[in-house]
C-alpha cells in the first residue's frame, strides 16, 4: 500500500490546484497588462541553459543552489552535468539580449513572468520552485527608464490591489558620496556597505562594532556613518554631508529626478528617499530601490540601474535598469480579496436514463456553444439525489433535468440551485434561456 | 570575442520573442477557454518530480529520454540523480489523483497546458522542451465522457482556427474482436497490432512479410487481416466479420455510441470510423481516436480510453479516459492567420529637450491610465527623426510631440503615423483625445 508522503510532490515545490492556479493566473495576468501599457514586451526563454552559461554568475553560494542536469546516455555514467535549470530571468535575459540584440529594439524593454529553480533548503514561504516576475530595460541611460520602472511596478502593486506599500529610494552614488566624506579608504568602501546593509536587522551598536572590527574602518567613521543614517532627520543630515561630495551631490540629484519624475502618479506618502537603502548585490551602479509593506518582512519588490551587469553575464555591454515583484510574497497579501468559493461550472446537466442521453449530452453542447460553462454528470449512479449533490459540488447555478416527463412534453426542468426554483421550458429554447440566466464565463 | 554560437539557447530548446510568444500564449488561452466551458479544470504541477516516480513509467526507451537532476552539495560527487523533468503530463496527474483523491470532485476532469522535457535528438520540428497540452477524465466509465474528450479537442480545434481537420475513432476492442475471428493466439496479438500501426507507413505486402515472418501469423490469418483494413470497402467488410466475435461487436456499439453522442456538434464530414487505427500505446483499452490534418504527417491530436493506467501509474486504480492536442504542430497550421506585424505600443511620446521631458512623462503616465500602451522615448538621441524612426519601429499609431512651442501654447502635436497628418490638441485634453482615437488594449 503505497503512503501518502510517495504522492507529494518533491520538497520544496507545489502542486496548484484549480483555485489556487486561477489565482495566481489571474494576479500574473494582471501584471501582463500593467507592463504591455508601458511598452515592456514579453520574453520566454527555456527551462533550462548549457551549463556553462550559468557556471560563475552567482557567486560561491549562489553556484551551489544551481539544479544541475546528469549528462544523457552513455555519458550518464560519468556523473556530469552540462545542463542546468535557470536561477534567476537576469542572466538568460543577458544571453538572449547577446543573441538577437539586432532584431530587438532599443532600447529592448522586457518583462518575464516565469518559475526559477534553486536548491535552498525549503523553509515556510521558501521554495525550490517559484515564480519571478522581471521587467527590464536594456540600452538606456536616460533617468526616464528608472522612473519608468519604479511607474509599471508601483501600477502593477496598485492593479493587483496590495492594500499597503512604499517605494524606498536611494542611490549608489549617495552611498559612495557619503563613504568619501567620511574618507573611508575605497578599497573598504563595499565591505562597508555590505555591513551597513544590516541596520534594518541589527542595533546600531553592533554594525559600528562590526564597521570597525570585521571591516576595518576607524571608530570616528564607523560612528558617523551609522549616526547618520539612523538619525530622525536622516535625509536633511545626509544632504548637508555631501555637499562635499561632487559623486554623492549627483547620487541626490539621481533621486530627486526620480521623485519629481514620478511626483503625480505615485501619491508623495508611497515613495521616499531612504538614504539608509543599500541592497546587498554590488552590481547596482545609480538608483536603487525597495519597496515594503507592512506586515511582510523584507521588500515585496526592489531593483535598480545596474549598468555593465548585461556585459559580465555574456551580452553586449549596455546600460540598464530593471526591477522585480516579489510575487510569491505579494499572493499572501492578495489572496483574501478572492477567497470566494472557486465555481466550477454555471450549469449541471442531469442525466435521467438511456434513452435521454443523448439528447441531454447534445443540450450540453448547445448550452457551451453560447460560452456558458456546462458540465454533464459521468457517474455511473442514475440516482436523482446524487446527481444533485454532484452540481452542488461543481458550484453549478443552474441545473437541467430532462427525465421521460419531459421528454415526452417537449421541455426541460430547470432548477435555480440557490433558490430550488424550478421552471418549464421547451426544450430547443432552454439553451438561450440558461445563457440568458447566466454571465458567460468568457 | 563571443561566437554567436554561445548565445544560443540551450540544443532543442527554443527562447520565444515578443511576436511569437504573444501567439502561442493566445492559442493557449482560446484552448483554456474551451476546456473551461466544459467543466475541465487546471492542474499545475512541478517541473520535476522525485526521481522514482518517473522511473519505470515509461519502458526503456522512454526512460533514457528523461532529463535526470544531479543531487546537490556533498551528494553531487556521487554522480547520481535524485530529481528529473516531468516527460509527460500523465504520470504527474496520477501522483496528483493520488495524493488529492478526496479533496477533488469526482469524476476529476482537468486539463495542463505546460512544457515537458525530453532528451530525444532535436531535429526539425521535435524539440527537448515543448508544450503537451492534455485533458483527461479520471474516475468515469460512461461513454458520455469519451464523447465530451472528443467533443472538447474538436471545439478546441475549431476555436484554433485549424481550417481542415478529421477525427478517426475505432476501439480496441474491435481491433481485439478481429484478431478473434482470425483465429490469432492471445499471445502473439500485441505484437500484431503494433505491426498492422504501420499500415499508413508501409505497404500492405511489407506489412503481411512482417506479421509472418517478425510476429509469427500464419499467412491466411496475417493477409486476411491486411486486405479487411486496406479494403476500400473496409468498415462494411470489418462490421460482417466482427458478427462472429462478442468482444469486438462491443467494440462496433462503443464507435457507433460515441458517433451518435457527438452527431450535430461535429458534421459528419469530420470523424468517422477508421478500423485501421491502431495507436502504439498498448495501455488503451477502448475507444481510441485520432485527429488528421491535410499536409501534416502522423496525428495533430489523439487519444482513447486507458482504464488501469492511472492505479499502474501509482494512483487509484480508476477509469479514465482523455486526449491531447499536439500543439506544436497544430501552432504552425493557424500561424498565418496571425502574421500582423507585432505592434509593441499604440502611442509613442517623444522627448523634445530637458525642460519638457517631465511633463511629457507625466502625459504619458495618463494616457496609460486610459489603458492605451503608451512608451516613451528613452534613447540619448533628442534627433527628432531619429524619435520618428524608433516611434515607426514600436508600431505605434500616433505620435506624441511637446516640444517648446507646444508647451508656451499649452497644447501637444498628435501626429497620426499612418497618414503625416498631424493635429494640436490641449495639452490636458490630449489623454482623453488619444484614448478616443485609440482602441484600449486590454
Amino acid at each position: 500500500m503505497a503512503s501518502p508522503k510517495q504522492f507529494e510532490p518533491a520538497s520544496g515545490t507545489r502542486d496548484f490546484l484549480a483555485a489556487e492556479f486561477e489565482r495566481r493566473e489571474h494576479a500574473f495576468s494582471t501584471i501582463r497588462t500593467v507592463f504591455s501599457r508601458y511598452g515592456f514586451q514579453p520574453l520566454q526563454t527555456p527551462a533550462f541553459e548549457r551549463l556553462d552559461v550559468l557556471t560563475g554568475k552567482y557567486g560561491d553560494e549562489g553556484d551551489k543552489l544551481v539544479f544541475k542536469i546528469l549528462r544523457r546516455g552513455e555519458h550518464e555514467a560519468t556523473g556530469e552535468a552540462d545542463l542546468a535549470l535557470r536561477y534567476d530571468l537576469t542572466v538568460p535575459l543577458a544571453r538572449a539580449a547577446a543573441a538577437y540584440g539586432s532584431q530587438l529594439p532599443s532600447p529592448y524593454k522586457r518583462y518575464a513572468i516565469a518559475p526559477v529553480w534553486r536548491a535552498d533548503r525549503p523553509g515556510k514561504g521558501r521554495f525550490r520552485e517559484f515564480v519571478q516576475c522581471d521587467l527590464d530595460i536594456v540600452g538606456s541611460s536616460s533617468p526616464l527608464s528608472d522612473a519608468e520602472v519604479v511607474l509599471a511596478l508601483h501600477d502593477a502593486l496598485e492593479a493587483l490591489g496590495v492594500p499597503e506599500f512604499r517605494f524606498l529610494v536611494n542611490s549608489r552614488h549617495v552611498l559612495f558620496g557619503l563613504l568619501e566624506a567620511y574618507e573611508v579608504p575605497d578599497e573598504l568602501g563595499p565591505g562597508a556597505l555590505i555591513t551597513l546593509d544590516k541596520l534594518d536587522k541589527l542595533s546600531p551598536e553592533a554594525v559600528v562594532t562590526e564597521l570597525v572590527t570585521g571591516r576595518g574602518l576607524s571608530p570616528e567613521m564607523a560612528r558617523g556613518l551609522v549616526d547618520d543614517l539612523t538619525a530622525a532627520d536622516s535625509v536633511a543630515r545626509i544632504r548637508g554631508r555631501l555637499k562635499a561630495s561632487e559623486g554623492g551631490q549627483a547620487g541626490l540629484d539621481e533621486v530627486d529626478r526620480l521623485l519629481e519624475l514620478t511626483e503625480g502618479a505615485i501619491p508623495a506618502e508611497r515613495i521616499g528617499f531612504a538614504p539608509n537603502l543599500v541592497r546587498g548585490l554590488d552590481y547596482y551602479t545609480g538608483i536603487i530601490f525597495e519597496v515594503v509593506a507592512p506586515g511582510t518582512p523584507g521588500s515585496i519588490a526592489s531593483g535598480g540601474r545596474y549598468d555593465g551587469l548585461i556585459g559580465r553575464l555574456g551580452g553586449k555591454d549596455s546600460p540598464a535598469c530593471g526591477g522585480s515583484l516579489g510575487i510569491e510574497r505579494i499572493l499572501p497579501l492578495i489572496a483574501q480579496a478572492d477567497e470566494a468559493a472557486y465555481s466550477q461550472i454555471d450549469v449541471a446537466v442531469t442525466i435521467m436514463g438511456e434513452e435521454q442521453a443523448a439528447d441531454s449530452f447534445r443540450l450540453a453542447a448547445e448550452i457551451r456553444r453560447t460560452g456558458v460553462r456546462t458540465g454533464v454528470y459521468l457517474g455511473s449512479s442514475g440516482k436523482f439525489a446524487k446527481q444533485m449533490k454532484w452540481a452542488g459540488e461543481q458550484g453549478a447555478r443552474f441545473c437541467v433535468i430532462y427525465g421521460a416527463a419531459e421528454r415526452e412534453a417537449g421541455t426541460v426542468t430547470l432548477r435555480d440551485m440557490e433558490s430550488g426554483e424550478q421552471v418549464q421550458v421547451p426544450f430547443d429554447q432552454s439553451a438561450a434561456e440558461l445563457s440568458r440566466r447566466c454571465t458567460p464565463s468568457s
